[in-house]
Parts: C-alpha cells; structure tokens; sequence
C-alpha cells in the first residue's frame, strides 16, 4: 500500500507524543499516513504488553492511520543490526512513502537513538537496487525527505508544524495511552520517566515552546539533516 | 511603495550575484519586489561611480524590480550606527515587505557583515511603534521574515531556492555589471576579489554546489536563525 | 553599598521576567540584590514613562531588592560605547557584587544584545586598577562571575535555578508591571513582541521548559562562558 | 553496597590518571567511592597482568575506595552490546550511587569512546523496572546524574573539579602504576601513548591548563549533557 | 611492502572520485601510494563485479598506485566489527604508511560513515604491541596521521589539496569507471545517487568550490580531528 | 620596509606572551618579522609607561625584530573605529607582510577582541585600491594569510607552532617585561590578571597542552578562518 508519509517510532505511543499533531494534520488534509513502531514497548513500567496493544489500536483509529505496523524488534534493545535497517528499507520500499519522520539519531533512550540510525540507515539503502533484489521484494526507492522527531533530547529544530488546529486532538489521542499516564503501583512516581511523570504536561510544555518560536500557540519541531529546497520564500 | 519583498545589500551587484534568481522567480510569480543598496559600491576597484549606476539601473530593469533604492553610506565605510539602522527601519515601514533578505552577518568583507548586521536590527527596530512616531514616518511593522544571503563566507544554509528555470537570466542580469567583469586595468589580476577574479564562475560554482544540495542544478542558499513554520512537510 | 548580587537589564521588567524567580530565592536567602537598569523603557510600546517608574517601584519592593539603578540609557538606541560601559564599570565597582546576571550577547533585541556585550566588557574593565584611578571613585575590583540570562533568543543553559518554592511570587512581581500585559489600545495585538503578545503565557513556557530539563517544575536558565569550579559534584 | 559515587572506566589507572584528584576529595569528605574497570589493561604495552592488578591494588587502597570492580571485558576490544550495558546497569542497580562519572563517548582509543556509550546507555536502562525484573537483580535505580571525564580527546568542561588540596597525593595515586610510568624495554619510546611518553607529565599539562581556567592551581575537567541545577549561583 | 600513503575506501572508485588528484600528485612526487577497498562495489546498482574489478585495474594503473588491496567486506552491509578493524589495522602494520586517508565518519551512505569509524579505531588499534603480537604479525606501528575525505555529507575542511595541474588527469581517471557513468537500463535515472546522477559534473563542483576556497581552480577537501603542526605558517 | 610577517597585538608584551617562540623561530629562519602594538599598555596594573617602553625596546632586540610600531589608541579604550582600521590598513600596505598574526576577535580582555576584530577589517580592505587611493599611501596589497593567536579565551586551534627548540629564549623574551612578572605593590595579588598571578606559569602550561596536541614539548596555538592549502599532505 503506497503511503504519503511514514513514522518510525520505537515504542508505541512515541509517534503520537511526538508527532502527533502533525499526523493529525496529514491526515485531515487527506494524506495516507502509516506508523512502523519497532517494538511493543514491552519493558515499559507501566502497563501489560496487552494494555498496549489495545491503547494502540485506539490511537490509531483516531488518528486515522492507513497503516500501523511492528517490527517485533525487543523493546529496551533495539540494536542498529543489518537485519534490523534492512526489514525496515523492506518496509520503505513496499510502502513507497514520501516522507519518512523518526526519532532523533541523539536521545538519552538508547532505543530511541537507534531507531534514528536505523532509520537514516535504512533510508539511504531503500534506494540501491541489488540490495532490493537481493531481498525479493518492491524495487529501490529511497523516500523524498526524512525529518527527526523531538525525544528526550532537545535540538534546534529546522521547521516547526503549527497544531494549533488539532492541539486538543493530540490530547485525546495521547490520552488513549492511560496505562501510561497513571502510576502502575503506589510508589511509583514516574522515576524511570526523565524529566518528571507527567507525560501530558511535558507535551504541553514543548508545544508551547516550539509554538512561540514560530508565532502559533501549539508546535512540533522537526530537525532535517542538510538544507531544505524553498518552494516560495513568501509563503513561511 | 507595499513591496512583497526586500533585499538590502552593501554594494550595487550584491543582490544580483547572490540572490538574482530568486529575485527574478519572485518577479515571475507576480511579486513587487525592490532592493535597497547602502552605498553607491564608488569604492569599487573597477567601474567609475557613473558606469556602475548605469549598470545599476540595467540590471533593476532586468530583474523588473519595483524599486531600487540607494541608503548613500559610503563604501567600504559602512558602519553600524543607530543613524544607519534607522534609515533603515524606515526604509521598511515605508515599504513593508513580508519577507527581508540581507547579507549575513558574519562576512570577510566588513561593509557585508554591517549590512546583515543592520539589517538584524532595523528588522526589529521597525516593529517598534514610539520609534516610529519619534521619526514622523509610517506606523511600526516588522517584516514577517528575515533571511541572509551568502557573500564571501560559506554556511550551512537552512533553505536553497531552486533556480534551475531562470539560470540563465540570471547570468544575464550579472553581465549588466560589465565593469566588474573586466580587469580595471592591464595588471589588475582580481586580487581585491578574494576567491578568484572570475565573478561569473564563481557564481556558477556557487549556485551548482547549492543546487546539487536539494536535487536540482542551480540552487542559492538562505540562512534563517530560529525555525521556520512547515507549511505542508508533505511539501519539500 | 556593598551587594552580593546585582543583575543589568536593558529595560525595567527585563529583570524581573526573565530572572524574577533567581532574584527572590537569593533575598530569600539574606542576600543583598541589587538591579541596574539601563533604560527607563521609555520607547516601550505599552505605558508611559511615568507607567514605568511607578510600576518598576513596586516590582523592586515585592522583590525587595537593596537597590535599584538607572544608567539612563536611550531605550531602542543602546550603544557599546566607551562611556556606557566606564559608567557600568563604575557601578560594579562602587557595590562590589560578587556575581553579575545580564542579558545574553546575542538577542533579537539589539538594546539586550548590547547590554550583554557592555556587561561583559565592563565586568572585565572594573578589575583594572589605573582606570578605576583615572574614573577616580572606588579601588578596582571585578566581580567573581558573570552569567548571563535568557531573553528572545534561545540558548543551551549551563545552569538552571529551581524556582519552584517561589514561582507565584515571581507571577505576582511581573503582574506588578501591568502596563506591559494589556494591549495599548485597540488594535494593539502585541505585534511589537516576538514570539507572541501574551508576557505571562511566555515567562510560565520558559519556565517549565527549563524547570524539566533539571526535573523540577519551573526554572530559570543561565549561561556561562568557560567552566565553573565544582564546588561538590554531589550536590547537583 | 550502597555508594555515593561509581566511575566507570576502561583500563585500571584511567580512573585514577582523569579523576584522582576528585575522588580523593569525595573520600576525604567521607563519601563511599567505588570503581568499575570494564577490562583488566591486559593489551597494555607496558606491564603484565599480574603486575596490573597488583598496582590497581595499591591505588584502590591509597585511594580509600569502598569498592574495585572488574567487568572482565576484552581489553582492546570494548564493544557496546546489550550484554555489556545491561551487565553495567546491573552494577548501577546493585550499587546505586548517586553520581557516575565515565569517560567521554568521543575518544581516540576505541576501548574509552566505547566505555562512555556504555555507560550513557546502562545509565538510562537501570532507571527501567521491567528490565530490572527480567534481571533478577535488585530493583530499577538511576544514578541523579552523570558526568564524563577526560580522555586522550579535549572537550569544553561544564564543570573543573579544585584539586588543589590533593594534588600532591594524586600524584601518589599514578605513582601505584609503575609498570605504566618505565619503558616496557629499551627501544620502548611510548609512541602507543598519543601526546608522549610521560605519563606523569600530562597529568600536570592537564590539570594546570583546567586549574587555571577556574582559578586555581590543579583541576580535572567534567562534561555533563543538558543543565545542570544551580544549588546557589552565589556559591560558585 | 612500505608505502608513504594509504587510501581506506568503501568501495572502488571512492577513492578515486574523493582523492584522485592527491593521489596522483603524491605518486608524481615519488610517494608510494596505496589503496584499500573495503567491499568489491558488488552492490552497485550499475556495472557487475568484473565490470568493476576491470575498472578498478585500469585506474590502478593510471594513477600509479604501488598497492591496491581489497578486504572483501559485503557491499552495503559493512560493519564496524572486532574482525574488520583488526583486519584493517593488520594492513596499517604491514604497511606501514605515514599517512592514511580514509571516508569520513559522518557521511549519508551507511558504508562510508563505517569506513571513516573502522579507520579512526585501525589506526588508534595498530599502535597496540600486544595486539600485534596475538595476531602475529609485523609489530606495532601507528600512522603519524589520519586525514578523512567528503564523501556525500559536506564538513568545513581543515585543509585542500591544490590539484589544478593533475586535474584532467584525475578526469581520466574517473572515467575509468565507464559503467558508473551510464545509466544501468533505460528508466535508470541515477535516483540512487543523492545528490544528482552525473558523477563527473559533481566532481568537478565540488573541486570548484574548494579549489576556490584556496585560491586556485581544483581542490580536494581534507578535514582532520585535531589541530596540525605548522611546519612553517609562510609556506601557507 | 617589506617585512615577511607582522604581528598586531593590543599591548606591548601580548606578541611576546602568546607568540614570542613562533616570532624567534621565524627570524632565526631569516625571517623580516614585525610587531604593531595598538597602545603603549598604559592602562596596566604593573610598571610605569616608561617601563613598559624600555621593556619592549629590549624584547624587541632579544627577538631580532625589523621593525617594532606602535598605533598609539588608547589601552583600554581600543575601538573598531574606521580610522583605527584604516590606520592598521595602512601599516598592512606599507609594510607588505605575507602573513598577519593577530588576536582572536573572541577575548575576554576588550581590547584584545577589538584588536582581532581591527586586524580582520584591515586585512581586508587592505587589499582594494580606492581606499589605497584615497590614502594617499602606498598601492592596495592585501596580505596572504590571517591568523589568530591565544589570548585570555580558548580556541580548537587550527595549527600548532613547535617551539621546542626556542622555548627558553621564548622564556628570557617574556623576562624582558620585568614590571609584569612582579606585585605592583603591596597587596597586589594579580587579581587584575584573569586566571592566576603568575604570566610565566601560564605561559608554561598553555606551551605545553598545546605542544602535546601535536607531540612534541611547546607549542604555540593559531586559529585560522577556513580551510588552509596543504603544501604537503606528508609534510606533517
């Protein structure tokens, strides 16, 4: 199935408390939208593996995804193996996306940092043909773009989405991970989250941050390696 | 004048080397579009200060700007002071152009690195409204968007404007500043132009290396300090 | 006077919006905390001179600060000139503070830009002893550190204070400056403010950006340039 | 064994030549201190194994560690494999001090780059419950915070540790190593050491050059990632 | 064999694109020169291995290379193993050049960036004696220096090489690789290569941009972690 | 005169400090070596400036310098004014150097930024003819190369100067400035200097971390803006 954009994210819920805004976007403008999570965030703190399978379920729904798919990769140790960037150039190829969006290739999260290697590695390898044919699958095509998403780490982003149009849509849809936003047992304070337990309140905090620095109220900051082409000065 | 966009420039053939094509791209679509220059460039190694007005005016007619201006600061002497910033602010609450395009700020030659310097500060000088009343003119506005243009120092841009279509103009519009394409003099081997004395092949390689950077031939690079808004990510 | 601490602002608010919280803890603290204004802010879109004075009155009590100075420096108009950084010189001499706050060298606002470069030239010049005789007022003396706080312009900080214990009495000593937080008049959007018109919204962004980065709720950033002596690595 | 502080380094005699000096103070200030060596410095060109153990003895003493650990990796061959960083994170949850101290991830020699990714990756992966109960080691704990030391790579420090006070006796600490300190046979120029030959030698280079930069006579230079909290600015 | 220069490549003809010209000055100064392929190119989308193993032989030749190795890694799956860089630093002993020039470690093709990780590691490796004698082969040695080459990922280069008097040789020499510079089948429009399909219009930008930066009209970008020693600032 | 290289300092003493082995090592080449002073250094803390001159008179001597100037701005007080910059162009273009050694246009002392900020203005508009011209002085020449040398901020230098062979003639020059070395009076305990009292050991620690960055005993650090040539790629 061809999409138009494609995130690859470690854990479920990364892609809808990172870049959930802008794929409510995408998809609001009629775009086919998929998520890769790599692994079932299976070691989280919070929640069973089958709490998570089914808050992802319900995200999705209302994001409105075309595609969410797995690579069943062990969560906690995502690992930049060739077998792991080369599933997921499969994945590129078969889905024919445009625009790939993933973690940062610099986080605290070991995972999260690997899976911005394996992304960019496997982006640049979706483009060789032998390496297409050697697989047996769709022939080579390397997407058009790939940005990075925001993590536990801040960049000085390249662009900002403006989401203040689906700013409380984010909300819901990170509010369909309430595993993840309540404590799993008393004494739990959210130690293993960086940064403080309040998942919902630190997406808020960056919004606004990234949304000041563009003039909006609400923002997601992407980072792109290398300059972007200017379609028309005028319009930013 | 309402100008759509505005460059401001140390020397007369600034903005036609360093940012002609986007120039004429925007004319083509339709844009008012002027330039500002701050000295009459009569510091010049080659050309008198009358051979390069007339230059100076040829090159506007090609461009089809709708306005070229001149600050009158002497050449090789410009200084940042807060006469010079708010002739500037002026210039930009007349006008009120969306978009700036300056010089960066960080240059070999000293007139360049003032001008983006000033332009840094006349940009949000002119969203001031006392200092507005206080110098009689229009009311307060600050362009929506600043962006530099590259001189003699090279940077990472954050945008590169495809000027594949109008290249070729563009080397027209250079070859106005005859003056400055020819030695001054047996002797003059083009030693006051850091790099090499060939401004067309400079230009060239310029605008080959930026364009190859976004996938096309001719490109010009843009730098922009903070994010820009994404308009469509689906876009780039 | 002699002060522990004194902070240069370009304009009377600057202080208390971007240090307010750090002010509070230290004269909670016993410490003598001075301000050092340089401008009445009297070019100030919002509020009259007069506005200011009154309201920079109260924001100094409800701080309760051991001192409040004002350079008299033209607002909008700031210089680094030899002058205005002899004159801060001077002031660093005549209170001795041991640790100097001002803005950061680089800012969207050329009067905070200046203000950083003047505080870091005169926090040098102070400890030269032939220009404290040539001033002719007290012995020289150079303050133990200078850092630097945030204003338009973001930056990685070395430090961040916890302000969380007085975080609503900083709320209530920028609420003192009312004139700034209401628009001018009708049509008053707050245009002439980057990043949005809403002060408070923007002060509390800030603040819990930088209170998660050292996991606490709101805080506020410093920088410093070269590294601090570690007084006990496991105190951090 | 519950300890304050926990450095991570790759050969015996790395943590005492780059933080001698700061664990000295911890202990003199009646901290419990301990250290991991990821491998035995077996490939060291000087020295035999026996011998290396023997001087690691005498400095862990000299020291006044509370603990000498030995990972067991393959000396020349440090890999960052999950099996490595979760047996480090199981140190981490067994130890539970609340500073880690690392090499740099950024290091000429292979074995010291690969020390600081570990320790970054099991830094954050001890802090993990699930992981900790696939383990079956005590429960998820992550270190308050982890600074790197330096390498045979200069960094920027974020922070200098003073040493002044036992400069002499750290001195003593490299002295245990005496195998490291002799040519290993005539023709033996220590060409394997980058920089020179003289061990001792470079240890005073470095502690004078970060000393000074503080104002003191000795110092050992820290890298923290992100802020750090400022407990008071005035003690600085 | 002793050879003055050693080229750590990915795949044939990287060295010949990146730094042909300094290869060809190097031999026409009487140097012995040589070059080690990582991978056999066996991936390329264009050209079969013999068509490559053929080209590669013919540029050998032209440009007068004492040694032309191959490390027979997998094209596309190079890794930065143990083995590969204890192979690799076996070369270096064996060899024994003073100077190695090898990809850089960022750079947008996963071989590459591996190929500039695996040299920087041999080269710190091949200095270790005990390494040297478990592999039994010729004793510790490492090269003076480490330069690294532009692959695909532009870097601000530490130094250029002048090639304006071997530049149409090095032309010839690209053109060895006749099957990278046609496209493959009909419909093959060189998408595979970033950055455009026509290899030698790319060489030639970007021996145009750095040639530039030095003043002559050919260079080849060099870039060095460190500084150099001046042997005389007169001769720059 | 035709001097082969010049150096532009702020103060008498700052030339030998940071560069005096670079000067010795050059004249004992055969070079014509120069130094402008910019003030008399009558703002120091230590010695008359009748002490200061006989200082510089002898070092001048001891370093076999052709030529020893002084631009007379105020110590202290040093501006980046056009007539400062034009007077230095002057120098430049009378004294025809080939290389120009100048302070970082980055220093905490004021007047050392200054100086490096005049000299990068004045090395370039040396070189255009109508402000020779209008001079009245000698024909344009804008010399070859502009580096910069260490003050009170640390760079990442770009060369490193190997002194060794002139390091105690370099000690004996800095010996020259006698009023330096010493308390002014009582009391004086250096505080006016940054980072410590004592000039010589200072000296002594920088020669050395910078003399192990390229393995030998002393060196001397240069920055240098943008790539330099290699001459010899082997030569170091």
């Amino acid at each position: 199935m061809k999409l138009d954009a494609l995130v690859i994210a470690a854990h479920p819920d990364d892609a809808e408390i990172s870049l959930g805004g802008t794929l409510l976007r995408l998809v609001d403008d009629g775009r086919a939208v998929g998520v890769v999570d790599l692994t079932r965030g299976e070691m989280g703190t919070r929640g069973t593996a089958a709490d998570r399978d089914r808050e992802t379920n319900a995200a999705t729904r209302l994001l409105g995804l075309a595609a969410r798919m797995n690579l069943g990769l062990p969560d906690g140790r995502v690992q930049v193996t060739v077998e792991a960037r080369e599933a997921l150039a499969r994945v590129l190829r078969e889905h024919r996306p445009d625009v790939v969006f993933a973690h940062h290739f610099d986080d605290l999260h070991p995972d999260h940092a690997a899976c911005g290697r394996l992304a960019r590695e496997a982006w640049y390898l979706a483009g060789l043909q032998r390496l297409a044919e050697l697989d047996g699958g769709p022939p080579a095509r390397r997407p058009r773009r790939l940005f990075h998403f925001m993590g536990h780490q801040p960049f000085t982003p390249t662009l900002v989405v403006d989401i203040d149009a689906v700013w409380e849509r984010k909300v819901e849809v990170i509010r369909c991970y309430a595993s993840q936003l309540e404590p799993a047992h008393e004494g739990d304070e959210g130690a293993h989250f960086l940064f403080g337990a309040d998942v919902l309140a630190r997406a808020e905090t960056k919004a606004r941050t990234y949304g000041e620095a563009i003039g909006c109220r609400y923002g997601e900051p992407l980072f792109h390696v290398g300059p972007l082409p200017a379609t028309d000065p005028l319009l930013y």
